[in-house]
């Protein structure tokens, strides 16, 4: 698990850079953004993850000696080196002098909205590009969908546990991290605790209570080992006879540190279960023992249970949140805005296509929320070059037809904060668990038609009219253009 | 990325064994099987990986410094001590000594096969479960999927292009190394290509082309720096007018070095698009320039454009590969199988549930493989401690009515190889590239039958005889048995 993040990057983003040096563009002022289109897992929103690690990742860039060596041994096809060695002596003195701007971690958005934006030399801001993707999506996928998943559990525990199928080591890592940021209270796994201040939890497994002679047995070892937190994992033979058990093996526990903690299930109906031994639980004298449920849980099947009336505390929640299984990868995209032509000047640039939402939108691009009392009325996209008033229109930009007007009564606020200011990190990130307050706390100022997990009410995100004209203008310019 | 993998692990795998080592059963013999149920994206097999990787974490295994203090920092509910000072010390000084045996890399499998059987004490055995488990099901996962996606392009070069959108920085990583397994031809991550010396491969990105004036110009500059290898993006404005510029690029290039060696489509009808390319390539006089195609493929597409006559040569294949998009977790497990008793005697165990699919088999066991020139016949599950005789029957685990004789005339050859003997690693492991071309082998032996996408037919994987009706004997006597 030890690797180099300057080399966790698409080969042609270094092909790239050795074109833009060779070509003498490598200085370029560029502008560059980050946003996705799809709107993940069908719902309305994304919780924006993975701005710290990101601005982390940008503070420490050095391409050391073992990774130019390594580049120094790649051949073209006719066997001379890929890279001449002045570029690779370009690249072991390279400084990043990129600024960073990015929205906070925790914060609600939207498609089309930049996450963040990248200003600095075309080479520099060029090789960024894979690792801030393979940062922001990640992360603000696995936030996204503990999200949901905590907003079906509303005001119950979650505990993320899916290391075990998780895509590799740090996917395990990564998603632990961005569940916290999306609402969970605890992660199952030690690392994640450790890196990230993260509270831990488990309980145990089957081959446990398999090793000892009997289930009996193995809950008594159980309760000897941690007296003060006995949840015991009841369905290895049969649920109800594992509660029966695990409750007479509570009342003759003597430890006054003992504390029957609580029980878990791993199969079977959950929600038959778990009314079932709650009360069993109960007319034992055990009201305080919880009942935590495992098992292929998501955010749907978790609504379903407490609709029937499912008597579960604590949703231990593993691979269809740390894969987010049903969507496993958010489309985020890095799209060249602006660039410096010859002359100094910045050039705004959009890429074009057969389809307007494959079209990108030009520019210094800033995102402006106006909110009431009521929540979130509206996000405005505007170029900081074009600026914006107190009293304008937004265009959806998919439908020129609505329009938005923005009067100097609703608040605004812009969710793009300076983070690195040419090389130089120039904000102190919060603590995770402030982040994860701030999540919980935003997402709830959705109106309920948004935060809906299928076929959610759209939030309108407009695009400031001056910057819509100037996309229009751009659009039809390179249709004429002869490239 | 730098972590501890010892520390990569539920939570509970530690408090499990803390509580083994209180019971004083810590150093009983215990063997455990990792294997899966559910055959991955619908097809019949998967394509074993990641056993190289286990091999190593396990030969490196060792509690630091800084992970026992994170252990130590841990209370339980009434503020104490999670883990006694004396069990932390126990963790200190730890030396595996457990043995692994393990179906080699690029071999394909099928469910309920132990790809792993690790058996040595119990408390290290359980130590390492969550991490034997997050390796095998990605590592199988993405050869798998490789498998499928190297399947459908046939003799065609496949790229791994997934980076951007992978699970965290070592969703990357990892999948680059087991998509190759599974047959990719290179990746475009340099770390990857770093790491397990796979070929790295990449073309440019729109951006590039957007940051010169033109794409004529942008052509030339890239012909410029990569005249050996000049493979141009063609469609940022117009794929088909890219095209005709890049030959007229092409033919003005007067550098001997100069090597039309293709084009790049990224969006659009790629079977349309790919085959106009390819007809104005070749009026142009090259024959020999490639056609790369990416956007959003999968086995599905790839199989579909190749029926629509699409020209394509090489195929850049990248979220729907890296996160297994339709399916992304393997299910693999790790169970228990056998433990010794108080006295010594080997007790073979199984969990016994409602539903027969999850009663997992006992013993010590092995996979028999028969194949005759044909390809495989059959794959038959054995205890080691029964043993299998040359002439036997096969009960099908599921349906005890399907049965399979097996004759000495059939060739059988045992599938889990012996890697790593009371901690000493004791083999020496193939190349990568060498894994890669016994995969490739051996999938095609399959019968195309087991090789369709979705609906396949099935693979007869049976029971020994002797071992299935253990099995009964087990399942019968636990229900019986009051726990």
């Amino acid at each position: 698990m030890n690797a180099s993040k300057e080399l966790l990057t698409d080969i042609y983003q270094l092909t790239m850079a050795y074109g833009y040096w060779k070509s003498g563009l490598a200085n370029r002022r560029a502008v560059y953004h980050l946003f996705f289109r799809r709107k993940p897992f069908g719902g309305s929103f994304a919780v924006a993850a993975g701005l710290e690690l990101a601005a982390k990742m940008i503070e420490t860039f050095k391409f050391e000696k073992d990774d130019l060596d390594y580049l120094r041994s790649l051949k073209c096809r006719d066997g001379q080196s890929l890279f001449e060695e002045a570029f690779l002596k370009e690249l072991q003195n390279l400084k990043l002098t990129v600024s960073l701007d990015g929205v906070p971690e925790g914060t609600p958005v939207f498609p089309y909205e930049p996450l963040l934006r990248v200003e600095g030399p075309i080479m520099q801001a060029q090789l960024l590009e894979t690792m801030l993707l393979n940062i922001i999506n990640f992360q603000t996928l696995i936030a996204t969908k503990a999200a949901r998943i905590c907003t079906a559990a509303g005001d119950d525990e979650v505990i993320e546990f899916g290391v075990r199928r998780a895509q590799g080591p740090d996917g395990a890592i990564s998603a632990g991290r961005a569940a916290y940021i999306g609402g969970c209270h605890a992660t199952s796994t030690a690392l994640v605790g450790k890196l990230y201040d993260i509270p831990v939890k488990g309980t145990q497994a089957h081959s446990f209570i398999m090793a000892f002679e009997s289930e009996t047995e193995a809950f008594e070892a159980y309760a000897k080992t941690f007296p003060a937190d006995s949840v015991f994992l009841v369905d290895t033979y049969d649920s109800i006879e594992g509660v029966k058990r695990a409750i007479s093996v509570a009342k003759k526990q003597t430890d006054s540190r003992f504390n029957f903690a609580g029980v878990r299930l791993d199969s079977g109906d959950l929600a038959h279960l778990s009314i079932e031994i709650r009360r069993l639980l109960d007319e034992s004298g055990f009201p305080d023992a919880k009942i935590v449920a495992s098992n292929e849980l998501d955010e749907f099947i978790i609504r379903d249970l407490k609709q029937q009336g499912a008597k579960i505390d604590v949703w231990g929640v593993g691979t269809k949140l740390v894969t987010a299984f049903d969507q496993p990868a958010l489309d985020g995209v890095y799209k060249l805005a602006a660039v410096d032509d010859a002359h100094g000047q910045l050039n705004y640039k959009l890429k074009i296509s057969e389809q307007l939402v494959k079209v990108t939108d030009p520019g210094v691009l800033q995102v402006r929320r106006f909110e009431d009392q009521n929540g979130y009325i509206a996000d405005m996209i505007y170029d900081l070059g074009l600026g914006a008033k107190e009293e304008c229109e937004l265009i959806a930009p998919l439908d020129p037809t609505k329009v938005k007007k923005i009067t100097p009564r609703m608040k605004g606020r812009d969710l793009l904060e300076p983070v690195i200011k040419k090389g130089e990190l120039i904000t102190k990130f919060p603590k995770l668990s402030d982040v994860r307050a701030k999540s919980l706390e935003e997402v709830k100022k959705l109106h309920p038609s948004l935060r809906r997990f299928l076929y959610p009410a759209p939030f309108f995100v407009g695009l400031e009219r001056r910057l819509f004209d100037k996309k229009i203008e751009l659009i039809e310019k390179a249709k004429r253009c002869k490239h």
